[in-house]
């Protein structure tokens, strides 16, 4: 099934170091609708720079502000730990397409050949950086699944940067070794909703046996960066700077399939916050935006939590205890919370301001999969593959197969490309109840959807 | 600190798909002094071909006994496994040698970025590979750690062989999410000691709450593989075979080293049963052998399981229950456990007889390291490194941490290599211990280590 042009396609493709994009880019510069800008979410007005100041790193602010300016430098000390593991490798899945017997051919961005196991670092190192380089003590954030709380402990070890984490309580108890990996790098670790802060104590005293969420560790982590000197919050995902300094994924697929002589027919990314799918499509977005170039880009997120695919387009609070500002994006209200059964990251109420704008005006598909599914897909690529996959990066694993399969009925060789977010090893529990027969799909019902809308907050 | 050659020095150096050896290197073709033979246990004769048949593959046979050919041919589908996650990075540690402020440079080859975590996948393809060439329906091996088991998983997944995993009682408790890495490759595996066969049987009899060990978990699979129709037993360290397939990171190393200019001057590997160290040093070892270089080679052993530094050169059993052949090695005897404070792997109590040969030949040194020493150096390295080690690669990155240190001392400007193997994700109980302060040295007195040599089998 190997055409002529395969044989000079080498299964991985690394790019040189000096081929490192020395910029990211940012996607908002070409969008005529640009994304709905934060507002304050006691008056409803909009957020400026000096609003924001108390949460966030001044440079990020700038960042995340900026509609306009396409193109951001890297400092030279980020790209010196992007060497660290970066330029990652485009693989030409020739394995998976020989077991499918598909004439599609397949390539994935392997994000997860770090310590910290996926894309997150990316965006990590360079929030560590300018909180650095403003002269910070510290940072406080969340974590969930525990990807992002362990890229930000390294980025931070790398800068000499407390780090203070507030990972949500059901997953510091299940998940003891990713605790563990933050300690190595020096990271605080404390389990949310905690004592420590007063919105922690205010959820204990309302929900003694609370388990926590994502949005409740988040409104932590903000109190504590807003109430300690020297401190920030910073956030792995959902926010205009994530995915600008995650289009270096984008940028290396991009320049690697140039390099390979290889035009892409469908990209294929996981979206939960939606900084890998942000990342990985960004310069493609912005040649389709352009009118340079057609792509079929889709978004994959879990049945358990279809923000894109069930929510409403609304402003919302970022947490559940809403003292982050308002933004405008797909949601499923912010006091959602997808059933305990739930493997895996993508766990995020809401999406990005900027992914959500793109998939309302039109430019992106969205289709949402059940978790059975995702982890069949997900054995059957290890299997193949040889990697093992994390939960949230098999969704796009599950479509890029669904879609190949596709290409197999009707005998067309399109090209597809996803993202391979990062590994798996820290989600065994979630692979041992699939490989029990214990994994269940859950998908939320209209009337649950619709009293959780029924919280979004009104606007005049 | 950096010289002019070292601007031109790319954090990262990937050898291309086509660089990769097309050959494996059988550094006993260049010994004068051969390693001694297998013997009968029973008969003290040296095997032959026909008397291992029962026990390994055909081909593998041929690997082993064959002291005379310098090269074998790579057979083309392993090297389309290879693909998968070889050519491996050699990498400059730019990072660790600004740390230590050391006019030493260090490179280290690191293997572990493949889902089994460790170099054992180079070996476990090729057996896999062989046993399926022979027509077998499949292999049985042991596993501590987990690290070898996972290897096998992954390649009988790929080549559709039946995998049985006897994993150290202890092991299969503590980790289980190892177990299911395995069981994601659709091995099956089982605690040892069991009721599944006769030597599992007698030692549950005779010892009813034992945790078992990797000597007795060999002597379940073997006792399996030879009692099951269509299956051989396959072995992921200590014999000459796996030495010869763990070459291809030396050969590795070398091309890179080559490439960049860079002649080194001390070469280190950790060292257990030699699978490692015995690969990364072949073609360095065979250049001295042959009197065109000469390196300094250091082995690292665990100060709680010394068998080059402490232990006999002598004929021992290599397994608990004295079921296979006799090797001459340096043992610690074949009843030698590692206290139960001990960490990770490099836990066999023998050490290759190729290894042994050229250490009793003065052609290497080795020293031996308190675990406590090697996860500080684990922890320091993580930190200005990115990568999370194994405890068992630790030990190397300790030794040559304190070789660095001593060129800061003289002023020397030497060229360090050392094997990281792999990484420290399924280890992260370890590592709380650290952090906890709970982990403990333990050194074997010299009575303990007389009673145990004190079984080794009496020779004429």
């Amino acid at each position: 099934m190997k055409t002529e042009q395969d044989k000079n396609i080498p299964y991985k493709t690394y790019l040189d170091e000096s081929e490192l994009p020395k910029s990211w880019y940012n996607v908002r510069a070409d969008m005529k609708n640009k994304p709905a800008p934060l507002l304050n979410p006691a008056t409803h007005e909009v957020m400026k720079a000096e609003d924001l100041a108390p949460v966030f790193c001044d440079e990020l602010i700038k960042q995340e502000l900026d509609n306009d300016t396409a193109y951001f430098d890297i400092p030279s000390e980020i790209l010196d730990f992007y060497k660290m593991y970066r330029p990652s490798p485009l693989i030409r899945a020739y394995f998976l397409e020989e077991k499918l017997q598909t004439p599609a051919k397949i390539y994935y961005k392997f994000e997860g050949n770090n310590t910290s196991g996926s894309h997150k670092l990316n965006s990590a190192i360079a929030q560590a950086y300018y909180a650095k380089k403003q002269g910070l003590k510290g940072v406080t954030t969340e974590t969930g699944a525990g990807q992002w709380g362990t890229a930000l402990s390294m980025a931070c070890s790398y800068f000499d940067l407390d780090c203070k984490v507030y990972m949500v309580k059901v997953s510091y108890e299940q998940k003891p070794f990713r605790r563990e990996v933050m300690r190595t790098y020096g990271a605080s670790v404390t389990p949310s909703p905690s004592m420590e802060t007063e919105i922690g104590k205010k959820i204990l005293a309302a929900h003694p046996g609370t388990t926590g969420s994502l949005g409740c560790a988040i409104s932590e982590a903000v109190e504590k960066a807003t109430s300690t000197p020297g401190y920030r919050y910073v956030l792995g995902s959902v926010l205009n700077q994530v995915l600008l300094h995650q289009s270096v994924i984008g940028l290396e697929t991009k320049a690697a399939l140039d390099k390979l002589g290889v035009k892409a027919d469908i990209i294929i990314g996981c979206a939960g916050g939606g900084s890998n799918l942000g990342g990985l499509i960004s310069p493609f977005m912005g040649e389709k935006l352009r009118g340079e170039a057609d792509y079929r880009i889709i978004a994959v997120e879990p049945a358990s939590c279809p923000s894109l695919t069930r929510g409403k387009y609304a402003y919302d609070f970022c947490d559940t205890g809403m003292v982050c500002p308002l933004a405008k994006m797909y949601t499923l209200g912010h006091d959602y919370i997808p059933a305990p059964n739930h493997a895996g990251g993508l766990r995020y109420h809401g999406m990005s301001s900027t992914l959500s704008q793109l998939y309302d005006d039109g430019l992106m598909e969205a289709v949402s999969v059940p978790q059975t599914k995702v982890f069949e897909a997900a054995e059957e690529f290890a299997r193949v593959e040889g990697i093992l996959p994390a939960p949230e990066s098999s969704h796009a694993i599950r479509v890029a197969i669904d879609e190949a399969l596709k290409c197999k009925e009707t005998g067309e060789e399109k090209t597809i490309v996803f993202g391979l977010t990062g590994t798996g090893y820290f989600d065994m529990v979630a692979y041992e109840k699939f490989h029990d027969g214990l994994m269940e799909d859950y998908i939320p019902t209209d009337a649950e959807l619709n009293e959780s809308f029924a919280k979004l907050p009104k606007m005049d």
